[in-house]
């Protein structure tokens, strides 16, 4: 199964699956979830501690670094799948939506090749 | 289009449209999908200030409240599956046998209603 | 050396000592910084998994665990220093005053006993 | 009052009072503080989005950026301080014990001038 024949649906359910056969539910609540997101999160970043943008896409091509950093991503995405059976949120309806309003707030025009700047609030969940 | 009847594929699409249509693969480089992953894994925290687990609870039947909360859990998403684009990494793939190998760590006879507790280093990535 | 006859500026001053000595001030950049601040704060929830807040109450009473969580606060705070030391930044004038806005925005007779809900938003910094 | 003439339980002094003016002790646990940390390091991150290192050096220069960049460290450090009166951990010790560890794991002649790079594992709570 790979992205192309996996619907959301489907990732859900393994999850939900994985959470249940432990009798998990109780400890995935809303809040200790976002809290295990950051947590991976945080993990996720760690594998890029003191380097600069140019040496992070070097390592990034070394294929072993590559799979390290696509497991702890693995983990984000399972709390967040996770967190999204929790509140009964149909995840692509809502991805989508916001990628509709992040089209308006950013223009293709205005935006295109710039990102935002230090102290550029008020823009905080945009690329 | 809602979870049952979209691929992993498709929202991997629609999120590499989003971000090549300002040329913004610049910008969406691994380290720094990272931090932002991990921004917006902040701001669902923020969603859970000072609760108790059980006035977390509550307020997530607030349907305004669990809106909100999706929406920042979108964010993560949205960064995630960018993070995913930039590393040609199958979400699918790496989620599943991440699960499977988690279902050899924690055996469900064993781990069952159980959680880990303060200071059970080195089972960093489960439930 | 306690807290009592420590100055926030012996501190500082060993913080910036350690890094000048391995000529780490190049890596030390705010932007570095704050990420690794993030990293650390990031291990410091992770002793609180998945336990409610009497659970981690009962959890800090056990001299080992306690000590370790100090340790990680140890690390939070050290790369703060040093955060401090690369903005040339006074920490004490810095938090006093902080700490007198946060008087003005929490008048005592108004937050005495209250916490911050989920969605109040725009209190961001406070209790 | 400066970092020269302050000492850390000046400090830690002020924190405690103005979170005992609010009866505040009860949502400073720390488990909720790990949380409070964790959120106002995002924060700091979130002054530094998608910029190199260089551009972030850049704005750093610009007085009114740095301001607001310190105000985020003093909330990291102001939640760090109340951490540690809610553990009655002696700041001063811990951080100078932890300096004299990571001085023995990171000789000055091996590690002058060197960082960890991504999956330097092992290494994680160093410069």
């Amino acid at each position: 199964m790979t992205d192309n024949d996996t619907t959301v649906a489907n990732l859900r359910q393994r999850v939900a699956e994985f959470v249940a056969a432990r009798d998990w539910e109780q400890f995935h609540t809303p809040r200790n979830l976002s809290v295990a997101i950051a947590v991976e999160a945080a993990e996720l970043m760690e594998h890029f501690p003191w380097l600069t943008n140019e040496q992070a896409a070097v390592a990034m091509r070394d294929e072993m670094k590559q799979a390290a950093v696509a497991d702890e991503l693995a983990d984000v995405l399972i709390y967040g799948l996770s967190l999204a059976n929790a509140l009964s949120m149909d995840v692509s309806t809502t991805v989508l939506s916001k990628l509709e309003r992040n089209e308006q707030r950013f223009p293709t025009e205005e935006w295109r090749g710039r990102a935002r700047g230090v102290g550029d609030a008020g823009s905080r969940t945009a690329g």
